[in-house]
């Protein structure tokens, strides 16, 4: 599939952003007109550039308001458009972009639209060019990809076709069956952006919340089995116009560009072999990647606190066990409950981010699940091992977290845990804990998007449902993620943009793992015995707790004689405790009664206030 | 008139919000119920608390779901409601906020809705509390003020009044003049909030979009003076859920919102007075605050580039004559040319920010406009002045910026350019500069809304079109505030958020200042004679030029010689030039010609780039 980029979803100049579509491997751009009109360079050198680094510049963009106005008017949109196609002469580039009209149309008629894009084949044929007619969604006569296609079919010249864009046409909520009925030959260029559905106004979410495919809501899997059904065989290209993406690193987000075409064009390849199509690569060349089942659980959890001591003795707490030393890197240890194994590295401040640091997949096939991940452009985690020892192979996602494809347990002893000086005894016991319910990973904002996709295109995770609930320091989202079979649970909290009290991000809104167990009051007790410094939850959240529930008073004592924190919704009860914070994490305990569907957000507030308040004490220099 | 704040508004924790609405000076808050389910302090601590600071506890709030439901369910409401009447025995609050039903309500009867709230009504008498009923803008059946008070006067029960809350009713366009008819004793609150017009959801507009009154695009002082009409005598309250208020400086933001509440008592005052009202100040005790007139112009600007050297090359070559060395500060000199006075600090890097550091506003009583800022908080500016000098009369904007007030001039020669040693002759001249057309400051976008406020309430400027444009390192807004009379306009540039490319925004994305003449191909020949550093123009944006609006080919020529930028309407033209940056800072010079209405905003992206490269060719150590 040949791959394309529109400088406008790059931040930079025309130079950064051509570099930086070279690099991450794009086939074509989209010279997005402003881009070249603010830069010192003539259209010779910029495509002199392009060829020197082997980019095609597939289409010149946006030419606007031409069609359905006045003789005198249309005189004058010709000459605009004369000018252009002398300047695409320049540049070396054949096909132009022309936009429904949106502010200058005053004649409501399909002929006249016909007849005036019909002249400008005319023109554009002399000067060895194409018009690739696109419908907004804001357009004022024409809104609707089909309403376009009638045009040209009207306007019936060689040198005018369609530009498709998804955008366009999915926040219109079009049907895009009807483009598998387009001829081929008449779709000029595609163009596909994904986007979260948002009730507004349909220009500022165009103009301000586009996302690259994977990391919205719009079924693009869909259009694309119709456009290959269609038998376009032309660049499929990225339109992305994000406030985000404006002011990312330039490198990052062309990476994360060509990362969502590869994942489509393998989710569009497997969508056509599963219809029985006889040649699923089609006239795109749409080609594969290695297969990735969903994950069967979590391997190992890596943590590493910058607080050795606080750490153990917590997980001790917890009712973890040291399982022993890693034998050549001893600053990792192991420790286990159940399912459950936690590596703890003593690496203090080495300038890694402190939190939870690796995650392990178990995954059907690591070394496909690698080769996957590094056709799409994830940077390998480097570690070293010894010959004997388990490869470890993993990859960086976007926050940082490194992300390790192990192999699927055929028991509860792992392989790699002998490496640690476990043998098999060590791990039989009566845990209380039972498993890893799901991990909570801080993420910046800026690269929210992006790691939505990470997840999605490496491991086949799904979002589902976001919640936002307010801090002391701002509103906080959670984005679910998880594997279909739902062995993985990944929340994604994103803290507020850059505040006045950006100190307190570091320790209040840290990240967490919660663990599960089937009796949270023993597994309470007994870190009570232990001498475990719990959350601090407030009398007034039980009295609150008392007045929505109308709960047993015994069922009321017993959570707030072990500190837990209660919800529940049509399906079940959920009760939890959180830890203390140990630097920038903290765990919690959950159990799960019935098929609770949530995550005791409604209860994330009292936890963010009891943590903002120990930062501002420690701040004011009050022990805790 | 009683002032109020829900404690939603503002950040940090329960006893952190209490503290900061009594230093702004506010007379009670709301209770939020959240702020103190998560708050260690019993609702006894938080009622002792208010006391000492001398703050009335207004409101309880919100009471949500409760009316339009089936007798089972009715009866679990009315228990939840009884544990919240105890809870405000506790605080001390007498009076509730219970929201129309969004979620549960299934029958729509309002005489069910009516009945129920009777019911809640004869309990609330039993504990000596009163419930105020409101419209949500997005409730199940009652979603509009009028509703709501049908409903409150079919309960008809002493305890059941109304709750007005702006958003709710203007964000669904509701005419605010049925409030005049209200019985007075029927309102039990009122809450206000501004906000701007947003095309999306309600429901996400009020839970994100809120600003204090003054800031958004609601008509309020319309609303108050209805309000006062009606007779109400009760609080009157700021409850903003406002995304950027969550995170910022709690204190600030109390500050900003009891400005909005003088300033809007202030102009309800005015109102009242010149639609004849017997007493302006009514029931709710309205108090207006000093008047202060448009503004008639700059009396000075006073610039600080930490470059002095370059700086004043760049006013030679611009055609300004250095003044003088102020006389008890020679660190301080003026420069002059026609109308215009600049004041340039040689102050080196004291950490001040660099850029236009001051604006003397030419004003009809200085000392009362000075009155009026101090009554709406402005923190006043630290200013020495010796005996026989002219007083300084100053405060700090929201982003440091120091406001003067100035009296009116009389001639072109204040008396305090004397303190500069400049006589009255020095100034004669023959200017090509014939005045400041705008000023462009750049704002940190957590406080733009405040800087709105600002510069509406203490210098009655009132915003106009805001405008968007790409800038190789994010989206720029451009706000326009100006007098009445035009005398002053400026343009606040906000900047993204935090993005990647952080150093980016010190020197390329600069604020400056716009000098307007009647002749700019006069003003950019005698600048190039001098030598002057323009900023480049490229030429890929004079061709692009020719094509949007077919110039005559001489005038481009004219154009592109001066290096000038250009722009139309129907009203009239724009040719600009902008200066090289000087820190970060530059100058531009304007030439209107007709009544062009714009800023040349489309030009904007030509100079951003231009600035980019700089900074991208300084980091690289290329020179420029």
């Amino acid at each position: 599939m040949r791959t394309s980029i529109a400088t406008v979803c790059l931040s930079g100049t025309l130079a950064e952003k051509l570099r930086a579509a070279a690099d991450a491997g794009f086939d074509g751009v989209e010279i997005f007109e402003q881009d070249l009109t603010v830069s010192p360079h003539s259209p010779e050198q910029i495509r002199d550039r392009a060829a020197e680094l082997g980019l095609t510049l597939d289409l010149f963009q946006p030419f606007r308001d031409f069609e359905g106005v006045p003789e005198d008017a249309f005189a004058a949109n010709l000459r605009r458009l004369e000018a252009k196609f002398q300047l695409m002469g320049r540049l070396g580039i054949d096909t132009i972009l022309l936009c429904s009209n949106v502010g200058t149309a005053t004649i409501d008629d399909d002929g006249l639209f016909a007849a005036q894009l019909r002249s400008a084949g005319e023109l554009a044929e002399r000067y060895g060019v194409r018009i690739a007619y696109e419908a907004l969604a804001w357009g004022r006569y024409v809104n609707d990809f089909e309403h376009a296609q009638r045009i040209v079919d009207l306007a019936d010249h060689p040198s005018v076709g369609t530009c498709l864009d998804t955008f366009h046409i999915l926040s219109r909520g079009w049907d895009t069956a009807a483009v598998a009925d387009i001829a081929a030959e008449k779709i000029f260029f595609v163009q596909l952006a994904d986007a979260p559905k948002l009730s507004m106004d349909i220009l500022s979410w165009s103009r301000h919340h586009r996302v690259f495919p994977g990391e919205g809501d719009f079924d693009l899997v869909r259009f694309m089995t119709f456009l290959a059904q269609a038998g376009y065989d032309g660049p499929v290209s990225l339109e992305i116009f994000n406030d985000s993406f404006r002011k990312a690193e330039v490198g990052r987000t062309a990476v994360d560009g060509l990362r969502s075409l590869r994942w489509l064009e393998d989710q569009t390849y497997r969508a056509r072999q599963a219809a029985g199509a006889a040649d699923p690569a089609g006239t795109m060349g749409l080609s594969p990647l290695p297969e990735v089942a969903d994950p069967a659980g979590l391997d190992f959890v890596e943590i590493s606190t910058g607080r050795l001591g606080e750490t153990i003795k917590l997980l001790h707490q917890l009712g973890f066990r040291l399982g022993g030393y890693h034998r050549s890197k001893p600053e990792y240890q192991v420790w286990g409950q159940g399912p459950v194994r936690l590596v703890v590295g003593d690496q203090g401040p080495t300038g890694a981010p402190a939190g939870i640091r690796g995650l392990g997949f178990q995954t059907e096939d690591p070394v496909a699940a690698e080769k996957r991940a590094h056709l799409l452009q994830a940077q390998s985690v480097p570690r070293e091992t010894a010959a004997d020892e388990a490869q470890l192979r993993g990859v960086y996602a976007p926050d940082g977290t490194e992300v390790f494809f192990s192999g699927l347990a055929d028991s509860d002893y792992p392989a790699w845990l002998a490496e640690f000086g476990v043998s098999e005894t060590d791990v039989s016991e009566d845990p209380l804990i039972t498993g890893v319910d799901h991990i909570n990973l801080a993420q910046p904002w800026q690269h929210y998007d992006e790691t939505v996709l990470f997840y999605t295109a490496l491991m086949a995770l799904e979002t589902h449902a976001h919640e936002e609930f307010p801090s002391p320091i701002g509103l906080i989202t959670n984005q679910v993620m998880r594997s279909r079979n739902r062995a993985v649970q990944l929340l994604l909290s994103v803290a507020p943009e850059d505040g006045e009290q950006g100190d307190f991000l570091d320790a209040a809104y840290p990240e967490h793992l919660a663990l599960a167990t089937s009796d949270i009051v023993a597994v309470a007790r007994r870190a009570r015995q232990r001498g475990l410094n719990f959350m601090p939850v407030p009398d007034n959240y039980y009295e609150d707790l008392a007045a929505r529930f109308e709960l047993d008073p015994a069922f009321l004592t017993q959570l707030r004689d072990n500190g837990l924190l209660y919800d529940r919704d049509e399906h079940g009860e959920f009760l939890h405790f959180y830890t203390g914070t140990l630097g920038t994490m903290f765990l919690e305990v959950v159990e799960r009664r019935g098929d609770f569907a949530g995550w005791g957000e409604a209860n994330a507030p009292v936890r963010m206030a009891a943590q903002y308040r120990k930062v501002r004490d420690l701040e004011r220099g009050i022990p805790t």
